[in-house]
């Protein structure tokens, strides 16, 4: 059984959190530096961006966890700059960032993940950093979750947490998780991270492979502006707290409950996407693979016509069939549905858009719902998750950085 | 010699052009139905829309230029109803179209070109089209290239024509064009399609090799918004009024004269989109294949964060870095390059942020050009034209339909 409780990211035994102001946002209310700590040795597995423009902190991270082999004890964060495009020097900060946390909370180098998202080509201060690094170490606790999925904030209009409690016949385990993003990069740069953590055993093999499957269809399932950003990153710590160690035959269970808490974070950053007013559930249907459905969806979730037809409460499903005839994946006009909620507006190779009232009265809604079937006699299928584009995106993302 | 000359469509001899108002679009005062003619008989070449969600006329025209073994006498177009996702019904109004114009100036039904542009999933009346095509006819003349570039407008600001005298050895021939296009599809649905004349005598096979290599570096360099159309085509008639024979020798001179048209028409394209206020020239190098260096290039040149900055005065050349670096292309970050205008942003792995209020000055122009080198070593490079993402684009599409 999975239940929702409360408790973010410290939720699970044995992980204690911290966020602190270090001075890297000039907002002097504005927490800058997260970190995470499990008192325990903990396995650990992440997903990172497959942006080649990539950031210092995610090659230390990906280093880190291949020398370990899938251990780590603690994760740091700094918002409100990327260290991206940084060349040496940022190399150099990541690894200090790494190097200070260890010895802060006394761990080897490698069992520390560094992450970092704000503005690119800005290089980040040492000495700020690890004065951060120092404070947040004084200040780690199992209440300091919010203020930890506070720390990772840039552009969000809220922070975003999330724990689960599992029930099994062999004991009870937790799954928690925080994550930020809102748009792509600055002057409102806000790349997507997410830490989770959990307090069940789990080997890094099994751990790396649910997390990457997981993360297909909840993190990699979205999307606000079709930017893949330099320092996406995801990691997961489970430190065996619960005394509940997860084999093959409680596989299903645990992806399960990480996926319950991935889809949550990951929705709730569509819901906080810029300028967003509506959650939008893309479901592709009648696809010839998995791929092509994804990338159907991908394609509709991406369309500024579809986005703003949306925002505009227009049930345009002419551009729902215009995009999927132009994804680049089997599509047969003939034998393609486009529906707006349980609306069918076109189908057979037919409009009816004499029903086009009724999926707009449907579109007043906060959270909607759009399907495309591609047609091909294909029965496989795919979702993401969207949000509308209004002007506000426009003029965030529009204002100059200085 | 290539000199751009007044008179669009009807430049080149032998051509007659009309455009009326027949009652497709409500407002009386706006042109939807436009109709070329060439005196003689004609080859002829064209390039259609890659979607899948393919429009009846598109099926149609395709079909013509099949049996005549790419020949045509007139070029039929209505603006206000794409005829998209229309059915049967459709094909039978596409195919009554290419009739009555034959009908009407007396040539066989598979001499005709049809092109719809408007409206996605509404039905044309088969009376109205009629009537407009019969009032056309009534009113062909070599003086009515301007109004038939205004009929086939939908959401366009201004109308699109150009024309050129190219003098050789040989004699002088001519080559005009219209084209029309500013998002892609309803309410405010524009749709790209262009059409093209020239007074030289061109064998089909070379008429099609030119036309689909100068449009893969115009019309199909140019983006508003990402959008594919169900409609999009170009065509080009050849008709020999001129006395000039285009041979193998001559090509290169052909395709620079045809390539002076199209860019022109398709940078128009562009300027007039929907909530554009920038002309926006991207320029992609160091790319390990021409294919590469156009992905890239179309990513930027798509990606919103980018648009948005560009916008906004903002020379944030992290976001052209970001695209490139997920564009899927070879890209090196250690030896890729980022300019706007002249102005070098990134270059060796190493930001220049202090060069960006002059940069900030050159975004003030109306015409910008940025550069991005993906440093793989590689030649190859492309350019693609895209403009600013502002409100108003926004605004354009989110507007509901009725």
């Amino acid at each position: 059984m999975i239940t929702h409780i409360e408790g973010g990211i410290t939720a699970p035994a044995g992980f204690r959190a911290a966020g602190v102001h270090c001075g890297i946002k000039a907002n002097p209310e504005k927490l800058d530096l997260a970190l995470l700590v499990s008192d325990l040795p903990a396995t650990a597995a992440a997903v990172f961006t497959t942006n080649l423009a990539v950031a210092p902190p995610v090659i230390v991270s990906r280093d880190h966890l291949h020398a370990t082999r899938g251990h780590a004890r603690a994760v740091v964060v700094n918002s409100g700059c990327a260290n991206a495009c940084t060349g040496d020097q940022g190399r150099q900060v990541a690894h200090l960032m790494a190097a200070e946390t260890a010895r802060a909370i006394d761990c080897d180098l490698e069992e520390v993940i560094v992450m970092s998202t704000g503005v690119i080509g800005v290089q980040l201060d040492p000495r700020t950093v690890t004065h951060g690094i120092i404070a947040a170490t004084d200040v780690l606790s199992v209440d300091g979750h919010m203020r930890c999925a506070q720390a990772i904030m840039t552009t969000d209009p809220f922070p975003k947490e999330r724990a689960v409690e599992v029930t099994t016949t062999r004991g009870t385990f937790r799954i928690g998780g925080i994550c930020k993003g809102s748009g792509m990069i600055e002057p409102r740069m806000a790349t997507m991270l997410g830490v989770l953590t959990c307090d069940a055993a789990v080997s890094p093999v099994l751990l790396q492979r649910v997390l990457s499957e997981v993360t297909e269809h909840t993190f990699n399932a979205i999307t606000v502006d079709g930017e893949c950003s330099t320092n996406d990153c995801v990691a997961l710590l489970a430190n065996g707290a619960s005394g509940v160690t997860i084999g093959e035959a409680d596989l299903p269970l645990f992806s399960d409950a990480l996926y319950e808490v991935c889809k949550f974070l990951s929705t709730e950053i569509v819901r906080g996407g810029e300028g967003a007013t509506k959650l939008v559930t893309v479901q592709v249907t009648g696809a010839r693979s998995y791929d092509e459905a994804k990338q159907a969806a991908r394609a509709i979730a991406n369309s500024l016509l579809v986005k703003t037809a949306i925002h505009g409460g227009d049930p345009n499903w002419g551009r729902l069939v215009a995009v999927a005839g132009r994804a680049g994946v089997g599509f047969d006009l003939q034998a393609a549905a486009v529906r707006i909620g349980d609306v069918v507006l076109f189908e057979g190779g037919r409009p009816f858009d004499e029903r086009a009232p009724q999926a707009a009265a449907y579109l007043q809604r906060k959270d909607i719902t759009v399907g495309v079937d591609l047609g091909t006699g294909g029965t496989h299928e795919a979702t993401m998750w969207t949000c509308d584009l209004s002007e506000e995106y426009v003029q965030i993302n529009a204002e100059y950085r200085t």
